[in-house]
């Protein structure tokens, strides 16, 4: 056992609740790495969590936030076979992402590829996991197809943009915020929305003559009905996110006659096998498109931890393109 | 061309519209059978589309009943490889399976078992490609998992039991009648729920301690919040009917905490590569379980084509346990 620094909160409320305490964490045990860790990427789950409506699953710590992390391994445990101490590594974790060190199992660690730092590193994992588990493993997108984002300057909007160019697809992205669209377009976004001004289904219509044939939905309620609408004959719909409500009318016949799959998914309340097999499958497919710069994370700003209210600040108030990332 | 005997529907309404008229009938071509129909089965979207709710798709007959058919071969067009004159056949068609004679493409056919007479063939077809497609190739049904059947007495309910059984999983089913339940237990159902009495959901639960892997959904609106309830983590939702309804809430919140594939679907309208794609894989998986007898048609009754007003009467006033058969 020993004590790190992490960021935590002390009672559920605003981002004026976080605060950097005490946390112990465990020797790492077989196949187990122990990570002093340089920096972590901030989520919209961080926020939730801190307001009391995502709590952390068993076996997570409590308080203590970071979903994704980078850094360099300082010890192994008996057995681990793929890292060395002094290898830089990311990845996900249900907790406890932004402490100065954890401990994760070898198989749910990437190497962080040489071109990139490791405050650019941290900033990776949680987007591009959910965005390639949703698209590719989930949605089976293939080339030349359609995919819709919503939220297109959010993290996973950013990097779902380059996961979707990158398996061959055209991308169609969605905002309210016009400078966010002038932003994603210099990225090579084919479509943006600006949802302020009309409706997707119909902007989709008119560019491509035809609907998604995969949505990639962090809105959740509030679009169900025009996803419908917007989705092309055995389109696919992952909803990964409810920024825009819970519950809303769901029209099964538009279901049925457009034979439409609607998937919901979540990464967090993983169990470690699949943990580890998503992100096995992940360092063999897309890992290598950082290396060549097919792929790079779009980090908005790299803040210290002693920053992180104003982080969740930030986020909240929907003012970064992309990611934003905390360093220790 | 030729003219033969089809059942027909002069303009929408109740069963009284239904004719025996002639209808046109084209000559076999390339890849193409004639085929001589001996009986077919009645399905719900007969009656649906003789209200007028369920249009015939594009180059079927407009106004020709029947979604599927068994009979022999009469003649065959150039370049036909697997059947010759005499051979019985049986298969699902977009609409005049209830005419004395059909063209179909080869690959969209089956050979009748030998163990069945054609009047039991003629109930396979449709239910059975349905629901193989449906919890085999789209749910992907896995062995020891529970899969939930609503309406559990209907053609594809008493289809779905057996298929269920054969893929090893452990079905449950509902109904609103308990003779129904009676006869399906007999069939070897392992959970009977009579939803007059309660929720399908806690019944899963007091039986098997967890919920359904898969829900093959014939009901729709009625049933989304119970689904969603009933349905384990990972699990699958199947809807191929609207019995309960079009449209009702969706908790997106359930759909993405328990990770819910949701899906539509329907054979109609599916082009000629996909039905005979479908065909073809269940002539390998399915179709050897009919012949050595795992797998077989229930049937309520065998009518004549000309009591075809009756058979609908049945159908809608939920009379029939299993399939009704008109034979010519």
């Amino acid at each position: 056992m020993a004590e790190v620094r992490a960021l935590q909160y002390l009672q559920h409320g605003g981002p004026e609740v976080l605060q950097i305490e005490a946390l112990r964490i465990r020797e790492p045990g077989f196949g187990e790495v122990l990570i002093d860790i340089a920096a972590a990427g901030v989520n919209r789950a961080d926020c939730l969590q801190r307001k009391g409506y995502y709590p952390a699953p068993p076996g997570a710590p409590e308080r203590a936030l970071g979903l994704e992390f980078a850094g360099k391994v300082r010890a192994v445990g008996p057995g681990v076979q793929d890292f060395a101490p002094g290898a830089r590594v990311m990845g996900i974790c249900p907790g406890g992402g932004m402490a100065e060190a954890i401990v994760a199992n070898e198989r749910e660690l990437m190497p962080v590829p040489t071109v990139l730092s490791l405050e650019e590193a941290a900033a990776i994992p949680e987007v591009f996991l959910t965005v390639f588990d949703a698209i590719y493993a989930q949605a089976k997108l293939q080339p030349s197809e359609i995919l819709l984002v919503h939220a297109i300057g959010s993290g996973i909007g950013t990097a779902a943009l380059q996961l979707g160019h990158a398996f061959g697809a055209r991308v169609a992205g969605t905002t309210r915020s016009a400078s966010k669209i002038t932003r994603a377009k210099e990225a090579g976004l084919d479509l943006g929305i600006d949802t302020s001004e009309g409706g997707f289904a119909a902007a989709l219509k008119d560019e491509f003559g035809r609907g998604a044939d995969v949505i990639l939905d962090t809105i959740g309620a509030k679009y169900i009905s025009e996803n419908l609408s917007a989705i092309q004959t055995k389109g696919r719909i992952v909803t990964i996110g409810l920024l825009g409500g819970v519950k809303g009318e769901l029209n099964l016949g538009k279901l049925l006659a457009k034979r439409v799959s609607w998937t919901g998914s979540v990464l967090r309340a993983r169990k470690l096998e699949e943990r580890a097999s998503l992100v096995q499958s992940f360092r063999k497919i897309a890992l290598p498109l950082f290396q060549d710069g097919t792929l790079r994370p779009t980090i908005e700003r790299v803040m210290p931890m002693s920053e992180a209210q104003r982080a969740h600040e930030m986020l909240e108030a929907n003012e970064a393109y992309g990611k934003l990332v905390l360093s220790w």
